[in-house]
């Protein structure tokens, strides 16, 4: 169980009403997730919090199931067993569907490995790509 | 530098100068980065190394620049900075601009903040999302 | 089910027994938390380990209470559920209310998300900053 | 070197102006971060970065420094090291003395520890501590 | 539950089938675990990551229980518990008693903790241990 | 340069002496590595970590040069540079040669990868593995 209460629409406070009626519709669903009810523990932060999700996740010059997708790589390599299971059911109800996540998890899989190797063996940067490639 | 010596092409053996000139070819570069020069230090790991970087990173159902955005997120999600200066390089050879890399980052960083948010505040997957939202 | 058995008590050995002891009196409870129950299955381990939380996590230049923060922020950053729960749970009986926890996982969601910007972007130090400002 | 360039004061756009005058009067320097001439790359991440910086770290509930060192804990964990770097020094400029950093390092040291003691003998989270002692 | 339905060997193709047959084989079991089933939504995946598995964790240079107790370490810092508990299992079956299970930890405890010292104290590389010893 | 500065020698005071003593005299060097060095701004805490990694490396039930592999692994996947320097030193000075290496390196990378898939497709611990096996 989480570690604060979980805050419902009816007991809620004038702020966290008006986040809960906009994720419901953004998200056109009629119920909110257990993450935005924990997070009213502090209206602020809940406040901040989905503005800031809402905005970073909208398409812009990147797509938002490719942005789902990158955001799945980071909470997979973070352990965080709530993101995955939430954020692969928003990759899923944008179009992802088992081949994209089976190679989701591929590339996953072989940045992790290859991360290791490349810092176990304290490979120095190539010249050509000290800053990213910036200056080549 | 590196933990173990570089093998340049010259005193390669036949398998090591057989993945050298691969890569060479697959990424039209007359030059090979340090990353292969320092798994060449076993001729296996390098070509197996190799394989599956080049089957996975090639565009599947997942197109080879998202790809490279994933694993750039997850290198910096693990502090690899051999791993984000030289697929910042890939990802900006096959159409990354500024613009993207910003993008990128902030759903990464969104992703890394929002991890510890539901990691901390120990939020229970909702029964819609148990599963990745495959049941539902 | 964690992957050693407990050892409770009754079946300690003398070592064991005056670690549980110790925890007792200092937790003015009357169990032992199964971390510790765990821990017992190398009685030396369990000594130490508790020796140097005992010692590491009273207060000193810092208060007990901000240790016990700084230790949910590293629990919270490694997903370490065991630990989020047990501190906070000390923290709470320190005096950590809802809205002091909720500014400690702004922080350390900030952190998180900031530290992902700074090793994405590759920023350097900046000189007057380089030795944690020891020198500036 | 950073995988984008630095945008100084003088080539800066309006919003760009405007955050970096806000950093310098807070910090009361003259001269801003390198961190932040990085995220100018895209005015908006700019400013919303700096605004949720500023408004997270400020002293609330948990007193400024106690939050920089919350910052430091989560900052060491994920091997920033440009967040270490900066952040000691703010701690520093804040009244953090080398004892207090050296127990600021041992707290984190055995959170890292006793986590993966925790994790690697998957202890179960005992009844009385099962959301942070919310309901004990 | 995980994300993908597990596939059951009656159910297979036969690439599926014969990776299952190889596991069963070379583990001496008449089971397959989970984690083959669910890497089972993609058969190319499963057979790469099975042939990868079982040629990299088999007596080398390195003993096979020694690479075990490599994997759970890895495992227990990056918090998969599913690794956890399933190498453990592996490494008991091979060989390893609780006090070589206790010794494992021990030492994962202590890198962990002295990862996050020399992190973050910034301490530079001894210009002796510069290369891993390499040139020394 | 560390953020906190060196404790020479012929400046420490005589805990710090006596440390340094025993561990030129385990090493069998005449110097002392700069981890050291800067722990000794807490010479308490100096004295304990280096007692801990002392009794902790030494040979017990599992062999010192195989605590060295088990540390690297762990220091590589929380990149930590100095620590994945100087333990490559320790083991090479143990015996661990260039194919010792190359096998740990790939131990540890496929830890890594497999830890991301298991964790990313949510695998469930099969009923026989719940406890690393201890039940069956």
């Amino acid at each position: 169980m989480s570690v604060v209460k979980h805050t419902e629409y009816e007991e809620a406070d004038e702020t966290v009403k008006g986040v809960y009626e906009d994720i419901m519709e953004v998200r056109k669903s009629d119920t909110v997730n257990n993450f935005w009810k924990v997070l009213a523990v502090d209206p602020e932060l809940l406040k901040t919090t989905w503005q800031e999700t809402k905005t970073v996740m909208a398409s812009g010059k990147i797509d938002s199931l490719v942005k789902e997708m990158i955001y799945i790589a980071v909470s997979v390599t973070n352990s965080c067993n709530y993101c995955i299971n939430s954020h692969i059911a928003s990759a899923r109800a944008k179009g992802m569907n088992d081949q994209m996540l089976s190679e989701l998890m591929a590339v996953t899989g072989l940045a992790n490995k290859n991360n290791s190797l490349a810092n176990g063996l304290q490979v120095d940067v190539d010249a050509s790509l000290r800053d990213g490639g910036l200056s080549s």
